[in-house]
């Protein structure tokens, strides 16, 4: 007995059912009539992609998504389709998949497992099923999973108890670094102890903040990969299953860490750019490392002729600022642009005059040049319908060294969730494909240049003992104490500490970031802004 | 047999437990010594003030919660004090409450209903409770309640079942407009069923967009109030309970639908500003019916020597404009600055002109010149450490009539839920009080001033209608369709309702609001940036 089953690692826009709806039926008819497949499997939620937050609240929303699995039936012949949906029963939603052949429904099951954790929040739309599903196709029992039905071993087992020979499972499990490795070891621990083949089809694109890898996999019964699609992209592949075992086929080859986390960013600003209908990108080009890596990122996203530099000196701006920044941008074939900011700086710094007199002189001036930049940059955008990319990294964002309405001003925020020194390692590897980024601006002190010879280790611990300090307290909730006794200076930790908590109302304004680690801020780190809490 | 309850409508600070843990020792000794309590009750999850959010996955912000409330046991005697706080068993979290009493813990309850819509997120951090609590206090049999869970009627009934005589509830319930009346009537309604008497302590104060009203009640075993306590006021009071029965008592005064949003306003300002140690507030105040009220709302809320204005008027701001700032800003007694924003608009003409050489004028320079007044306005508050208050209206941030880091630039913005109709109905009900905003400013139309003769009817459809379709759409999830078949034009709707779905990524980056519908721009409507849905 022979089953081909395809997989259809597609990238869905959230929202828009009718063109879901039209990717699922052109990619049902490749599948068919390309690669001769059975059966095909789309990702969890296809109708509507995932996350669609709430807009599963709106009942004309829902109504539509059931209406497009109806009419879905109809439009599709001669293979059988796995499709993810929000199914309505009375007045309870269910994330659902549904078997559809031939016109009618083979099977239908609920999602059993409701992350409510993280970037999830899956109890406040869902309630759960409660029955594993299993059915018939070809002579094959074929049960059905959604996404953490699987990193869990008992829905596993009961959909194996009820029959189930062969395991589809429709996911929408986004990334972080590290994370398809542990996705992988995780799934496959679980199908060895459940001795069952899986089919695993992930989505790939990017939706606001979080970036959907791909990577979907098959393994044979003893959790042994027998297939691998390619990280980032979308692919339809085709899958035999002979006797019921999966046949081997091609995996495709991993990304290095660093090279992963590096087109995640490339797909997060083109997916940004795409979905939301702007023409391309600008960016405030300082001559720093930041910056520079954003405008390599938005380079590699959209095209040199989709991407606008800015220069915005001021006279606190080194030489060797602009004119890195121009060797870059010639380098990447971007035009740019030079707006000297001191007009407005004069101009405002005379209108405050009155006010601030007899004060002294403190971080308000140096916001005033931030905010300079920030108007200029957002008429532009305003101008052209290009999205301004904020080039903050996620360490300036963890403590606050950042304007607000200054350089924070921008529509999405690439590298908000990359840590300073991984703003490096990340440059450098770009670097190593082509020499882009010049060697200077990763050679060079940190500065955010908005006052005489600033540097930014005059504010801050250096970034290879601050960026370790953050990531245990941001993303790992440790408490003071368990940094301090893992090696750090006890005031180090405090400065780092006092200063993430101080400015939550910062981050509580920034735009949307690319989520590469674990906990980036946003959807999984939700503060309150008004907070006794001290960390330290 | 006789029993004095104390209830303990109490502002805590979310996340400072020592603090929380001294407020709760203090008003326990005056509830025993001043008022002869036998017992005091606190709201939900005292310790550590609500909603604490993320605070509760630290493991080390939960075991300070924890020790703290083993060791208040041990400092408060001669009074049982019932304690809500987050109770760690093994790796699983409770939403929980305590009765301590002479050293001892006489009872611990979890909640077993946990909301997980709307602004409540509480199944991501607890595990429910899956036991009705009684226990036995002075003869009298007392059954123990967590908010949600006297909404519905299974968890009283068992409660009931379970030997409870008299129900205690601590809550942690948030205001919006007819909150109060619809609490008590559902609430009343499940006690009558159960025909059990209730003491129900809500929290009181502002916390980020969250107001709670206080407004705690006591009500005999047929769901009829015998007491209430204050609105929007801290308060603790004492109810004797006689073989079982409450006495009847004071019940406060309840304000009128629009006075009772004007204190919510009022009190939100007020505990955003104390709580985040600000030194007082600045706002920008144009001459329109906008900054109008909010400037009221912050001279009540922190008094005329703590508020500050700044008039900033351009080539299009007509005299009357600030001939009625400057009226308002004296009656009220507040100091203010005028700053001509001219200069600053210039030098960035200047420096765009060649860029923009070419292209016709259109939202950029209106923009540019609210910027300028970001600009500003930033900058006093950072050299005063004074909290700018943003002064846009729930209607402009719906359809997206505001500019990003321009008049949406500010710490806080307390009539972002506040739709245009209803502000003025605020106005006319502060001045009814004393007359403060100048009549003009109520009955001219709305101008954003940003062009010559330009009024918000050039681009809205008037308020009268817009308002209607925005509550209906945003705050109910009708349907376009539905919004039409009740009577309004469908090309008004087209517009309002395109607006909404198009500006999203504005409202991301707007300051949070202080909460008085149902349904507010932040914890309560998760919509996604990116998305292809059109409500039209």
């Amino acid at each position: 007995m022979s089953l081909k089953i395809a997989i259809a690692q597609i990238n869905f826009l959230v929202g828009n059912i009718a063109a879901n709806v039209q990717h699922i039926i052109e990619s049902a008819h490749t599948a068919r009539d390309e690669l001769g497949a059975d059966i095909i499997v789309f990702p969890e939620l296809t109708i509507t992609g995932y996350p669609a937050e709430d807009l599963l609240l709106r009942k004309d929303f829902i109504a539509a998504a059931n209406n497009a699995v109806y009419s879905l039936a109809e439009q599709v012949s001669g293979i059988a389709l796995v499709v993810g949906y929000p199914e309505l029963d009375g007045d309870r939603l269910y994330n659902s998949a549904v078997v559809l052949h031939q016109g009618v429904t083979l099977a239908n099951y609920r999602k059993q497992a409701l992350p409510n954790y993280g970037v999830f929040d899956e109890q406040r739309y869902f309630a759960e099923g409660s029955q594993p599903c299993v059915f018939e196709f070809n002579g094959t029992f074929i049960g059905l999973t959604i996404c953490e039905d699987v990193w869990q071993g008992g829905i596993i087992a009961k959909t194996k108890q009820a029959g189930a020979e062969l395991l589809l499972t429709l996911n929408a499990s986004p990334f972080n670094a590290g994370k398809i490795h542990q996705r992988e070891a995780v799934i496959c621990e679980q199908i060895k102890a459940a001795q069952i083949p899986l089919v695993y089809v992930n989505q790939i694109g990017g939706q606001d903040e979080l970036i959907f890898d791909g990577a979907s996999f098959v393994t044979d019964s003893n959790g042994e990969l027998v297939f691998r699609a390619a990280e980032f992209a979308e692919q339809i592949s085709v899958i035999e299953f002979h006797e019921g075992l999966p046949v081997a086929n091609h995996c495709a080859p991993q990304y290095e860490a660093t090279a992963g986390i590096y087109q995640a960013l490339v797909l997060g600003i083109k997916d940004y750019v795409r979905k939301n209908g702007f023409s391309g990108a600008i960016l405030g080009l300082s001559g720093g490392i930041d910056s520079a890596l954003v405008l390599a990122l938005a380079v590699d996203a959209l095209g040199a002729d989709k991407v606008e530099a800015v220069l915005m000196p001021s006279r606190y701006t080194q030489d060797m600022s602009n004119e890195d920044a121009v060797l870059q941008a010639n380098a990447m074939g971007v035009q740019y642009h030079i707006v000297p900011i001191e007009p407005a700086v004069n101009a405002f710094t005379g209108m405050l005059a009155d006010i601030f007199a007899g004060t002294k002189k403190d971080t308000t001036e140096e916001n005033i040049q931030a905010r300079c930049r920030g108007v200029i940059l957002m008429a532009m955008s305003n101008k052209q319908g290009r999205l301004l990319l904020t080039t903050g990294n996620k360490s300036e964002m963890s403590v606050g060294y950042a304007t607000l309405y200054g350089d924070m001003a921008g529509g999405f925020a690439p590298i908000k969730d990359v840590p300073k020194l991984l703003v490096y390692a990340l440059a450098n590897y770009r670097n190593s494909l082509s020499p882009v980024i010049p060697e200077r601006v990763i050679t060079r002190p940190p500065s955010a240049e908005l006052a005489p010879d600033q540097v930014d280790a005059d504010s801050l611990p250096p970034y290879d003992i601050l960026d370790p300090i953050l990531e245990r307290y941001v993303e790992q909730d440790q408490a003071a104490d368990e940094i301090i006794a893992a090696g750090f200076k006890r005031e180090d930790v405090a400065r780092a500490i006092s200063l993430v908590d101080r400015n939550e109302y910062k981050r509580r304004q920034s735009p949307p970031c690319i989520r590469i680690t674990s906990r980036a801020f946003g959807r999984d780190r939700r503060y309150p802004i008004t907070s006794g809490y001290r960390g330290i």
